[in-house]
């Protein structure tokens, strides 16, 4: 087992490396955009799937088109968000996730909230890139002999989400030179392709096959009908799924190297401008090349089949590939912040405490697995498709978004009074024109709140019921356990609190000693026994065998050096049950002193030859652990072979 | 799980019920009769098997009319054996099993054989049983729209097996009352059903269908070919099957009403009778009527298909459905051999210890699920097949024979010896006519153990590569086994002897006190240790954080009372590394004094409480338990809520 975790992982990194594992902007923009960016393998190919309503309904063959405007309403709200954030990495320089920026200016309960919905997105993030990556590589091969990959989409999933994992149970540096290959390569062809089949289409406009509506999809849910407005937001909340990953860096800023948040605000400048570049470009080319989205390949796919032919086809498998990857490993983003995020929330006593210990490779262990467990089983649940988990998704992301903006604009008229209060003494011209300052970002996050508000009551209006619904459920249940998770462990302080506690006072024993014989084991612990407390021992037997019973008791004149024996009786044969009440009986005669339970237990030297023996002792150990003012010795003896 | 098991077996009896779970002979013979008695439903079928592979060469008409002699022959040897274990039942009223009686007059060795070898045959009992009785069943519905039932056959068996498994583990007493009905009903129902062909073919012999050869079945790795004796052999030892369960009673005289023994010698020749009665006819039966053996449908059911028509097709679902409760109630024969036999081992100390402990219904618990877990595998290892269970069946049987009834013979050989020392000594009538007793007795199970013996050669020739060869490869497997745990037992006790040893010594303590912070479940802790020995005891904390590690040694000013606080680094972040390493520190400096390690531990009020909580304390134990000369005392401190 531990050679096998060695082999996966790793040896153990010592705590003083912690500073070192760092991540410098480059890297960086591979760690924590592949998320954001890997989007548009999708976003593009969702809006289309609800637009298919309309179109299939006859009369609307122009209903594709509006995937164009849609497109540029997402961009809009992206660039807004991420304006928004970049005041939040500046305030919050060490880790400005939603969780504490709501909790600190809006309070506790908002930010669980928060903390909550983000976890559950984390999970979903996973589960979505990994099955839209799956996807990639199944499109390859569509109407190919290979075809039949498609039906193990889950296995592949799974495979992808535990190799993941295990790149980052071996810690974030590694992590960090595994991804940015992969995210690089993504971003440059991906942009390549955007620009060749834009210079084609001008160059040679025939090029455009007619729309292909074979396979024809329709998104999970939607019934054929016509262009409504309702339609059109359903659309644009679907295509709103580009967004989620934005809000990656700023939980993240730690991570980066030194100077943290100016690194971390110019990547996540660097990161919208490629995800608006990249989304605008191929929902416009899905419009110029009359792509319609189909059951068993993507509409990059198909997008890539018709702009690289003859000596260019190999490009289009480098597309895929790449975009196979990126989608794939930006479920790592995910792998970075759920850990980080619970070990936050388990540091406030709002998780069980083992998600807050790093591990021996200095990563967050315990979050990382407990997310490689959700999101496999959330694959398995969804059979491994992108557009069945879609309506679940960006909603706990919205509701963070606008907790974290709201926050800010809270934080903002905090500062500002006090800038103002400054103000007020005269002479002071540097501080009024930071109190001027102020109220910009309290504009800049006031809009971004408003926004990303607006955006999540439309997502419930039109996601709900093919899906949202389950976490509208969830947020709250999960708020829930936190917040009961949190009394216990306040609880659990106050009753071991020193607090009003005298000086240690003298214990007085009473010792009693289980016996199943006389043997060196029983002797050992008779021993033990009377050295902590020499006149206040008692050896108890169960018979079992009036015979065997017999014989103890002859035997014991010899080797019971003037110990009391006690022989309890056991109608129905059982060693644990007479014993425990014989422990009730002493107990209460005791008046309160402690009562030591002095187990003698012999240890085989070979792990199969505990099979041969009963584990009477640990049974008794098990049951004993509840009595109270009862503390229980085990005194080993070795066996030798 | 305790209530669920209270449901399936029971509530616990009093060990001074014991001596009245006994049976009555009538009882009795539905209780052990049952394996040897059903074993008439395939017996015959497996003879016919073999033969249909000389069928199947052409030319050779004639082979199926084989199954006469060859059943006689294997009737004869019934009788042999049946004659010379009655003998063994007089001589050993405690239970003559093979392995007693191998082991009391051959010695060790061929005693563990013999037990090895009923071990093997009684899983295989349980499984073949089973899988006849479920053929049985199937058989009903050949041909109908139910015929589908044939491929879920696994399944059935499995739940017949839990179901007898359950009925045993509820105790003997119940199981006999249980099982009485459906041996009866079948022993009536079978005798009808031959008696019933038989006149309908003396009064009508117009009624035989013509060979019917479509589905025609050949045994299992035979090929067509010549009707050689070699054929006629395999057939033989195939049909062999019929004496398997013959010593059933020798084993399980203690569960006979007085008088034990000759209770049980009666019941013997009951059913010695019975088997051979109804063995004979339905080998006669299957030959007058033409009965060839079929891949969906068993010989019984063809047969009683044939005579029970219009208003007596009734007839034929008494017997198919008695046929099958027998069948798989057999199994409830090795369900009572199978654990006393592996209690008798345990306690000479060949097998692990639980299984010599009556379970709180007063049976041997531990055997009966381990017998119910081996056939289970078998029975999905083999599909469920009788067929292809049948040659590994019987061998093991058949070894045991003749090792019991070679240990007969030296049994009266010795006897003999002790008589006619006595009869020399003049005037002593009675003694003379006992020593010329033995010499008889020493002829009948000298040909007891010849039969027996030639008989296993020859299924070693012929079943060998059929499957033989497992059970020859398995059983020296066992005895090695037995003989490891022998050895291990042998060696703990010698270890554990008190013999040399001197008085008890007095005990020089020191102790340590790990500490994961400073509250009361810790005060309480070294409130204990500073009471068993005040003058030597450490603290001990692991330095994960040089913050939080400078709190505790403030806090420790006050609350300390004197005792020495060592804090140990830990670079790798892990807490146990570093407490191991200081406790084989503190062992190294102490020379031989007893390390005591005082473990504070609080316990949670809830289960689920225990989730937020680290279990180092476990696994700190777990560690411990390894190092000699330390002792772990647990001082558990019990919140409210």
């Amino acid at each position: 087992m531990a050679s096998l975790k060695r082999l996966l992982v790793g040896s153990p990194i010592r705590t003083a490396r912690l500073a070192h594992e760092r991540l410098t902007k480059k890297t960086a923009l591979a760690v924590f955009s592949s998320d954001a960016l890997s989007s548009t393998a999708y976003a593009t190919e969702e809006i289309l799937l609800v637009l298919a309503a309309a179109y299939v309904w006859g009369g609307q063959a122009h209903a594709f088109s509006r995937v164009i405007p849609i497109t540029i309403g997402i961009a809009s709200l992206l660039i807004i968000v991420a304006i928004s954030y970049r005041q939040t990495i500046h305030e919050y320089p060490s880790g400005g996730g939603a969780y504490i920026v709501a909790k600190d200016n809006l309070g506790t309960l908002p930010g669980l909230i928060a903390g909550a919905s983000l976890l559950v997105d984390y999970i979903l993030t996973v589960s979505v890139s990994v099955a839209a990556g799956v996807a990639a590589i199944t499109s390859v091969f569509v109407g190919t002999r290979w075809a039949w990959l498609d039906e193990h989409r889950v296995a592949f999933c799974l495979f992808f989400i535990a190799f993941i994992a295990i790149a980052n149970l071996r810690g974030v540096r590694e992590s960090g030179a595994l991804f940015a290959g992969p995210t690089y390569a993504f971003i440059v062809t991906f942009l390549f392709m955007l620009a060749y089949g834009l210079i084609r289409y001008y160059l040679n406009p025939g090029i455009v096959p007619p729309p292909n509506d074979v396979d024809l999809q329709v998104a999970e849910g939607y019934q054929a009908g016509p262009l409504t407005l309702f339609l059109l937001l359903g659309a644009f909340s679907n295509g709103c799924a580009a967004l989620t990953g934005i809000e990656a860096i700023s939980n993240g800023i730690p991570a980066f190297k030194q100077p943290e948040a100016d690194n971390a605000a110019k990547t996540l400048t660097w990161m919208a401008a490629l995800l608006a570049t990249m989304f605008i470009g191929t929902s416009a080319m899905a419009y110029l090349y009359n792509i319609h989205p189909h059951q068993h390949e993507t509409v990059i796919s198909q997008f890539g089949r018709i702009i690289f032919t003859g000596y260019f086809s190999w490009f289009y498998y480098l597309v895929q590939i790449t975009t196979a990857a990126i989608l794939v490993l930006a479920a790592n983003t995910s792998f970075a912040d759920f850990p980080r995020l619970s070990s936050l929330l388990a540091r406030d006593r709002f998780l069980p405490r083992q998600f807050a210990n790093r591990g021996d490779r200095l990563v967050f262990s315990n979050g990382i697995v407990l997310l490689a467990v959700f999101s496999g089983i959330l694959v398995w649940a969804f059979r491994g498709e992108t557009s069945r988990l879609i309506p679940l998704y960006a909603v706990g992301v919205f509701l963070s978004f606008t907790l974290s903006q709201a926050g800010m604009v809270v934080h903002w008229w905090h500062k500002g009074k006090a800038l103002r209060a400054a103000a007020e003494s005269p002479a002071d011209e540097a501080k009024a024109e930071k109190a001027s300052h102020w109220r910009k970002s309290i504009v800049i996050n006031g809009i971004g709140a408003i926004a990303t508000c607006v955006v999540l009551f439309v997502f419930i209006a039109t996601k709900f019921i093919h899906g949202a619904w389950v976490v509208v459920l969830l947020v709250p249940l999960l708020v829930l356990m936190f917040l009961k998770i949190h009394r216990h462990y306040v609880d659990v302080a106050q009753q071991l609190s020193t607090e009003g506690l005298g000086q240690l006072r003298p214990i007085h024993h009473e010792v009693i000693v289980p016996i199943s014989g006389i043997h060196r084991g029983v002797i050992a612990a008779l021993e033990y026994a009377k050295s902590i407390a020499p006149h206040h021992v008692t050896a108890v037997y169960v018979n079992l065998d009036d015979e065997t019973t017999q014989k103890v008791r002859e035997k014991w004149e010899q080797w019971g050096s003037g110990v009391n024996l006690v022989v309890v009786a056991s109608p129905y044969r059982s060693l644990l049950r007479p014993l425990l009440n014989y422990v009730d009986r002493v107990k209460r005669s005791s008046h309160g002193e402690v009562v030591t339970i002095v187990l003698p237990e012999f240890v085989p030297a070979k792990w199969w030859q505990n099979l041969l023996h009963n584990h009477n002792s640990l049974f008794l150990k098990g049951a004993l652990l509840f009595k109270r003012g009862v503390v229980v010795t085990n005194v080993p003896y070795h066996l030798e072979h």
